[in-house]
């Protein structure tokens, strides 16, 4: 029933007992397989768009990279699905501790850091940028008007780089972390100025997405979705501005509110 | 702001440009590092219920283990979140390729499978089961009618077990996949028959999620939520039933129509 052209997938719909049959597009999901310095280092499940921006997004927050001159290389087969990233450090010596567990002291702070690369990662955010709640009520609107993607398929997330008034850039995916990838991707690349900016951004606010965030370094993330505890923890000891469940005219501000205008003046 | 006891937060909440500050419930996200034979093995993000089935079903997603006798002991420190299992296996001889690319042939059968652990593990599904689409819709109302958590807080998954007429146990948790595996563990912990029974799932249906359906030996999945196309694929191939978007009175049929009474009349 797959049509590999269009990616359309013909589908039997139902309302009440009443059947049709129409063609609808589904959301492509991509494996992509990332070979660093001629070894396999990780399997990513992506929408195959912005790939470049991706991988030097990913590196970016696995802490490989720091700067977009640091990557030699990067070939991408999309045929295949696999990328091939040369950069001059070698593995060893960067002491890779995403999957090892950071065990705090218990009473002191940043307990809620559970991996030990993010400790090293993650920066606190100083930004003085403040946004009133109608501009986070428009961005929003914006976000999801421009994602055609969403609209067609309803199975991507969109996250966009914005000023307090206007969309910059807007990255989709089927994975949330990595449509925030593919910003901070072109972020690093262009070496984007964050001072004055934002992300608005369709998913849920978890630990990995405001840690994310925070080693973009942006300190206002607007979502249409709901926070989780850890998350408003890393948020309120890394000093963003946490807003959720933003849609319509409403939205809930969670941390640092003193950058929404409105909860300022309270 | 924080209240660790009912896990509540201080939000500041806007309807329009008016202020309202209230207590909101928010869902915990709990890092649990499993600590396998001695050894870290992996730190997982969860809604902290359900631990030993959680545990027993991600064993078991992972190929680790088939059936709840293949493990010693569980040991759950929930302070600390540390889990230590104990299986009679070495981890040498286990061959674990969870990470390890599938490099198929380009034109075979299963190109889809990215991961050489699921080639060994998933299974094709012969169920006989079949379901109205009245009887579609009237457990997906049960599934969001029962989850209190997802009403309070809007942060988590849920799944549930059901035979057509009704749900039989749910299971909700942050991470999409920690539902399915609670559901997992608990199947293989009381050997539930599965020939009877069906999946509904509130999350989306990307491929990681089709293949745990299909590890796991059922043989139709109704979600609240859009497909992705590798997971229709998968679908295809492992003769799973996909029914997504079912939403009030609507739903949608993508893969082996069969199962679905009136979509087999046609």
């Amino acid at each position: 029933m797959y049509d590999a052209k269009r990616n359309d997938w013909e589908v039997i719909r139902f309302k009440g007992n009443s059947l049709s049959i129409e063609n609808e597009e589904i959301a492509t999901e991509f494996p992509l397989t990332i070979i660093l310095n001629g070894e396999e280092f990780a399997t990513m499940v992506c929408s195959p768009s912005n790939l470049h921006e991706l991988l030097v997004g990913f590196l970016a927050s696995e802490g490989i990279i720091r700067f977009y001159d640091e990557i030699n290389r990067i070939t991408i087969d999309e045929e295949r699905g696999f990328a091939y990233i040369e950069i001059p450090k070698s593995l060893e010596t960067i002491e890779y501790d995403h999957s090892k567990r950071f065990i705090g002291s218990c009473c002191g702070k940043s307990r809620q850091f559970y991996f030990k690369s993010d400790v090293k990662t993650a920066k606190t955010i100083v930004s003085r940028l403040s946004i009133s709640v109608d501009q986070c009520y428009a961005l929003m609107e914006q976000l999801q008007d421009r994602s055609k993607q969403f609209l067609r398929t309803g199975g991507v997330h969109n996250a966009a780089l914005c000023t307090p008034d206007e969309v910059l850039m807007l990255r989709t995916d089927i994975g949330r972390h990595n449509a925030l990838d593919k910003l901070y991707g072109r972020i690093i690349e262009d070496r984007i100025p964050l001072s004055d900016k934002l992300i608005v951004f369709s998913g849920r606010i978890s630990s990995e997405v405001l840690l994310k965030i925070s080693k973009i370094g942006v300190g206002i993330l607007i979502s249409k979705s709901a926070p989780t505890d850890l998350a408003l923890r890393l948020a309120e000891d890394l000093q963003i501005t946490a807003v959720g469940f933003a849609r319509g005219n409403k939205l809930n501000v969670y941390t640092h509110p003193s950058r929404i205008v409105e909860a300022n003046r309270k």
